[in-house]
């Protein structure tokens, strides 16, 4: 085993997924049938050769190994503790720790030495194993180590040490010098992803390219068909990670607020929305859908006196449209609330609740930001701490300063939008913004209109880098 | 109109329903026709002489009225602040107040007094007109808040009093001097629910019994078809309450054990688990089923490396049984752990939750606790700070010793459960407890067979009154 990226799954896999088993030529089948049979047998000798037991004459056999099935099986509380990868840093140094990580790269340099990278979510560290009587590390304990196959899941015991320069490949600035290390359970060989390919950005891609070196891009079949295994790239370990901060800071807002958390219906006897496509099941033989929204549900609930609600859950759609901004089922982020006096109220409170959300991001999400701008770079959100309000008239008006005509009670199209977002950035220096008071014309018949102006709405939209966020309608 | 009980059209509703269409006789359609019309005439009578402008020659005509249209259509922001009902108490005595709520009882006492008692959530204050010059109340004032139908939304400003006598009537005990009193919304005259009957207790109607009068129910079936109307009784502004506090300890507490919250797909392409019946339904053509469970999705983050994740959202079980332990829909409180050594980790966490979900309703939701008791009386639960774990031999040894046989290594019945329950209470004193190291036999295949007896499980299972809340096998 080696360093080097091993043998493309992921490449054969899309490769597989491009050609058509019908157009495959009966020569070309048997050649794959070899290939897997040979494949499966190497596959066959490596696991034989990973369950030799530790030598027996080893002196440190006990050092290292394969945690055997009843020590998994609940046996014992040690009470050991457990550090975290991410928590490794120069303070711990000179310490002894005991981490859980997968095996994202291994690197065999001599008999006596390897390098061994431990990843646990978005961080990772480099343990090195050198053979030596004070240590209790053998040879064979550095085989041990060098024949696990990646993305195994491996305890290390070890002693914090820091190293002479910079590590560029690790996110932790330590290393482990390793005391103990078993596996706790071994991935097969050969993974459909290799973790390194799909953690790479479209700049490194680019750099091997001008280098006259080819690397392996990870389709999206790919990523989709494993996903268990695509969800270990640090993106998505950040990405999960984020949307789950959004949902606290999004309740903890609105519970600070008086709302109240509530659960709609999902399983409905009728479409939730005119002009949306609806799922229809059975329902104990009787014809039923998937709730489009939960805005019924929310009124009735401000009906039934309840003042605040939110709720967080699935929405359905049964779109046949083919954009990112179209999905069959998505997590609604819900609020209503009822209005004591002018709608304003409401857009304070959803002025209060982006702000608070990005501020959160910001200050508690910088490891997820970062992981996630290394994969794809982004600029940092910008936005206001009162947030930005443009009548739709102002909207207008300052696009046709920029040369855009727009019918004035008319609706704004994709590129309007983008083009408003760009011209408020330089403006006012924000991503987001809200823009109130929309034509009548371009809004649902249940709108309130204006006091002043029946042909304008107390309605507002929330704008974020140029894209309408949804539609709030009062 | 009177203190008296509207005419009950929540029990002519249930009647209604009770009497198919196709058995009436054309003789009552007749009658039946007739009545709704002269209940419609006497509606809009009604509704004219409340839609008469306030008398031209009432000094105070401006203290009191229904709020025109363009008043709510967000017309000005007046800066003034609505003090919650819930708030008002003796320290408010001699303060001006601002208030809104629904009307839940409207008194006359003469043509120059009336009371009315308005309730937001859980709470309720009696608001006292009494006309005089001096407060700027006319008698043309104190008739309309007494032409007010019940459930209306009213807006009240006034100076907080103490009463002489502590109020039954109403939570809070202070009354309100009406100084101004606009009506926002009227409810129509009579609500297919009245509130008070929706909100007595058993006890109120054996008592009402004894004393030979006869009091309205509201059936499940009325409650459910005015939905709207019948989340506006105490009780079920304290259940939802609840139900959003239950889910906010459950989250804070596992996220401060390192969990992630995520949300995984609703719609998937196949039984999620193999005993519950299923909602099938078609996805672009193909296809498709409600997931049953989150199970597979949550092991598959646990395999993706997110270490420990939980989930708040629908479970869709296409169940034809009808007890209260089988739902179609509910929302499933779920968590997945990674196990480091021992499951008993799993159970740690579980012991940790639940208490700490405990002692936050009992700090947190005394008010809510309360307004429950008083139509649903229930004893309170009690538990231990650490809780007790009893091991699948230990219940059956109890069981026994208490005269009930049960095969050691068969599963326990609902009887079994609920005297294992009532036993454990008797001895431990809590009616919360874990009960672990199943045997294999009435454990699914999966489940992990004990290090020392393969014929026990590492599994375990909690009780909540004699009641299993969930099976948690590991």
């Amino acid at each position: 085993m080696s360093s080097e990226p091993p043998p493309t799954a992921a490449a054969a896999d899309e490769l597989a997924a491009d050609l058509s088993a019908a157009t495959l030529s009966k020569k070309q089948q048997k050649k794959d049938a070899r290939k897997a049979e040979k494949a499966e047998k190497a596959a066959q000798r490596q696991q034989q050769q990973q369950q030799l037991p530790a030598d027996a004459e080893d002196p440190f056999a006990a050092n290292y190994g394969d945690v055997p099935v009843e020590e998994i099986q609940s046996k014992a509380i040690s009470g050991r503790s457990w550090t975290k990868i991410g928590d490794l840093d120069a303070d711990a140094a000179g310490r002894s720790v005991l981490i859980r990580g997968a095996t994202q790269a291994i690197r065999p340099v001599s008999k006596k030495m390897a390098f061994v990278v431990l990843r646990q979510s978005m961080s990772t560290v480099q343990c090195v194993l050198v053979a030596s009587a004070d240590a209790g590390v053998s040879t064979q304990m550095v085989r041990f180590a060098t024949a696990l196959s990646k993305e195994s899941i491996v305890d290390v015991e070890g002693v914090v040490s820091l190293p002479k320069e910079p590590l560029k490949a690790t996110t932790q600035q330590v290393e482990i010098q390793v005391r103990k290390i078993y596996c706790i359970n071994r991935a097969i060989p050969t993974l459909p992803i290799n973790l390194e390919d799909a953690a790479r950005s479209e700049a490194e891609f680019e750099k091997a390219e001008q280098a006259g070196e080819k690397l392996v891009r990870v389709g999206q079949d790919t990523r989709l068909n494993y996903r268990a295994i695509d969800l270990r790239t640090p993106t998505n370990q950040a990405i999960f990670r984020i949307q789950c901060q959004v949902e606290n800071k999004f309740r903890e807002f609105l519970l600070s607020k008086d709302f109240v958390g509530i659960h709609t219906p999902k399983l409905i006897s009728g479409s939730s929305e005119g002009g949306a496509a609806v799922f229809k099941l059975l329902y104990n033989g009787q014809p039923a859908c998937l709730a489009q929204s939960p805005q019924l549900y929310k009124q009735m609930a401000i009906c039934g006196g309840y003042e605040r609600v939110f709720e967080v859950g699935p929405v359905f759609r049964a779109e046949n449209s083919n954009t990112h901004r179209h999905l069959c089922e998505f997590v609604g982020l819900d609020a209503e609330m009822e209005i004591k006096e002018h709608y304003f109220e409401v857009c304070d409170i959803i002025d209060g609740l982006f702000v608070s959300i990005f501020k959160h991001l910001t200050e508690n999400c910088k490891k997820e930001l970062e992981t996630i701008n290394r994969q794809y770079p982004f600029e940092p959100l910008q936005y206001l701490e009162k947030t930005l309000k443009l009548t739709y008239e102002e909207g207008i008006q300052m696009l046709k300063e920029a040369g855009t005509e727009i019918e004035p009670m008319g609706d704004l199209n994709t590129e309007a939008e983008k083009k408003l977002g760009r011209l408020v950035k330089e403006k006012y220096g924000t991503d987001f913004f809200i823009l109130y008071r929309y034509p009548l014309a371009v809004r649902p018949f249940y709108t309130m209109p204006c006091y002043d102006n029946p042909a304008y709405t107390n309605s507002f939209d929330v704008f974020i880098r140029g894209k309408r966020c949804n539609c709030m309608r009062y």
